[in-house]
């Protein structure tokens, strides 16, 4: 008998309908002789709701109190689900984080997972039952209730695949699996079969939605496969994996883009050791995430720095960044929300032979303007005019042959 | 130090304006050098609404899932008000049945509070915190969440304060606290200061919806006094407690009423030993409380048997009584929904002088026809046709002069 873990996000139990139909999905899986453990999220817009109900009581809610209050979304779709598939006739019961043994660290709306006493759910399992854990949510050793963040019900998934020795873990979503670029951009993108956690990491980190890097990082970690396809259809979806079974290659995968990134240039700072720190070091502190960084060749003992964040921590950003811009007796910090990021991820990319004449070719052929360029082990990424980037994403597709991926 | 526990209803946090109403009163309390201990029902209708939404699913719910489900509208509710007061500037905490160490039975949706673990109020309250405790929820032995059925936060506000060893419980409401009768009926009733546990009982039972009868009878258990009081004024409302500091009296305290009853009649039974235990056994099982039960005199061998339960279970019980009714070989079985009770309430009533006769002579007086009696040694009650029943009050109110009460 295997073990499978499964994923729903909000979309696929956003109501009774659809809470239904997952449940006749994950009884399908039960009735192929496997052992369940399914972890849910909370119904379509849920979390939204309780955050603005906190915000009418205040503008900063107690994140110990949050926590409490957001936990409850995920315990009301797991419920359901379980009432939905008893009533259909299998045995089934809802765990809250703290009944499933996800124990986690204090750092209440951001906390991460330390260990899980699988204890429960292994009885519950003998007992013949299917398993409904509520996602995104865990317990501190305090008995306090936490909720692990951005991508929290996949890294639920994920950990307790991974705990739990699963035969399998897959995360449905809306969409088929993951796709060479976004379909609605690039009509002949071609679903991949399968990729590697690096490929995945970079492909999410740089714009892809599907699963959360945080995820993907634990699943290569424990280098527990996990597989993303649809919950309305029954293909098999996108395999990310190890890729020790992958075909040796060295070959573009996918492309990427985000909208939401916004840049910000400090210039006219004069040359001093520890600009870079000075600037870094409270944007950290403050918990915004820095990702291209470019500092000019300095001219007259003069530098310019540029980097770039997501437009959300916009605000934020300024505010900090003109305090150590003034501090500097820099001249002028200068903002922009009108860009966007295009990224070819592949593996083993920078090492083969071609890509990034290709890439930059392709783009200058196509009077495509490059503001900033940033690279890994296996990816190139670009900022270019928000107006370019979905011309950028067709042009790179076409010109690595994606769609015949 | 004082410690006080204070109980506020749904209505009372139905929204966040009123939450910040309450977050002020308990602040008022705090600040006066008080311990405090509040305990909180769901937000206005949250309970119907999730009630709802798993009949959405299915028309029979799990109660252990059921349970989770209904337990949230609790935590939401001592989230947003535990945010308030740190908003305001105080130290507090929410604490869902688990944290607050409730026990319960595991009988789910109408679980028995077996004991409380204080240990983690007692040290959030040392460390200077006002707590807030999510009413009506508690946790088995096997940490599955359990709520208390009806009256639920009331029977956690009087656990809690009995426990705790609490100076003072306070349950506040929409109303000023107890009155003679019910005032949008009879315009010149009056509140009382103070009742026995025994006369609140009695009210409560017979129609008063202000507290719980549950939890009435365990705080006369613990002989912990309890203060009804309105949560939009400061006035100190009515106090329950056990009697003996009050005034030695026998008179009338109070009338209630009550139009939520229906009246079941089986015509025509052949008699023979055993008709209560066939009707009243069944029912009991099905969960159905019978009140007043009148069984006629046998003419010809033929008994007739009625009895008055309340209307919600008339459905119910009618089909359980049809199928008792055939095996006995009964006539015919009758139901009457038109009907209301109206009770009069006061210590040592049955044993005073007067108060029967001017109990029946005022109805008569009235031209008010009584169609069933019942009695206790504080109460007396009939059923009389519906659209007598306010008369009933008033004309009860005035003969025993509760307007000088």
């Amino acid at each position: 008998m295997s073990l499978i873990v499964q994923k729903y996000g909000g979309t696929s139990v956003a109501d009774a309908g659809r809470i239904m139909n997952v449940a006749r999905r994950i009884v399908g899986t039960k009735m192929s002789g496997n052992d369940v453990v399914v972890v849910v999220s909370a119904m379509g817009d849920t979390t939204d709701d309780l955050l603005k109900l906190a915000h009418q009581i205040t503008p900063k809610p107690s994140t110990r109190e949050l926590d409490v209050l957001l936990s409850t979304g995920e315990m009301v779709s797991s419920t359901l689900l379980a009432m939905a598939l008893k009533t259909m006739g299998y045995e089934a019961i809802s765990l809250s984080g703290l009944q499933a043994g996800i124990k986690t660290t204090n750092n209440f709306t951001r906390a991460l997972i330390l260990d899980i006493d699988p204890q429960r759910i292994l009885a519950e399992l003998q007992a013949g039952k299917i398993v409904i854990v509520a996602g995104f949510q865990g317990v501190t050793e305090q008995m306090d209730i936490t909720t692990l963040g951005r991508g929290g019900s996949d890294t639920t998934a994920v950990a307790l695949a991974a705990r739990l020795g699963a035969d399998s873990c897959v995360r449905y979503t809306d969409t088929e699996g993951i796709y060479t670029a976004d379909p609605r951009i690039v009509p002949d993108a071609t679903q991949l079969k399968e990729l590697t956690y690096e490929e995945m990491l970079e492909l999410s980190v740089y714009g892809s939605k599907v699963v959360h890097p945080r995820a993907i990082e634990l699943a290569e970690y424990y280098n527990m496969p996990l597989r993303v396809a649809s919950s309305f259809t029954n293909n098999p979806g996108t395999l990310i994996h190890g890729g020790e079974k992958l075909e040796v290659r060295n070959k573009v995968t996918a492309i990427s883009h985000d909208m939401n990134v916004a840049k910000v240039t400090i210039l006219g700072i004069p040359d001093t050791p520890g600009i870079a720190a000075a600037v870094f070091v409270p944007l950290a502190d403050a918990g915004i995430s820095v990702d291209t960084i470019v500092q000019n060749a300095s001219i007259n003992n003069m530098a310019d720095l540029t980097f770039t964040i997501t437009e959300d921590d916009l605000e934020k950003a300024t505010a900090i960044v003109n305090q150590v811009a003034s501090k500097l007796n820099a001249r002028e910090v200068l903002t922009d929300t009108h860009i966007g990021k295009v990224s070819v991820i592949g593996s083993s990319m920078l090492n083969g032979p071609g890509y990034a004449s290709t890439f930059f070719n392709s783009l200058a052929d196509a009077n495509i303007n490059i503001e900033l360029i940033s690279t890994s082990e296996i990816r190139i990424t670009v900022i270019v005019k928000e107006d370019k980037v979905l011309d950028a994403v067709r042009v790179l597709h076409s010109a690595f042959r994606l769609n015949e991926a």
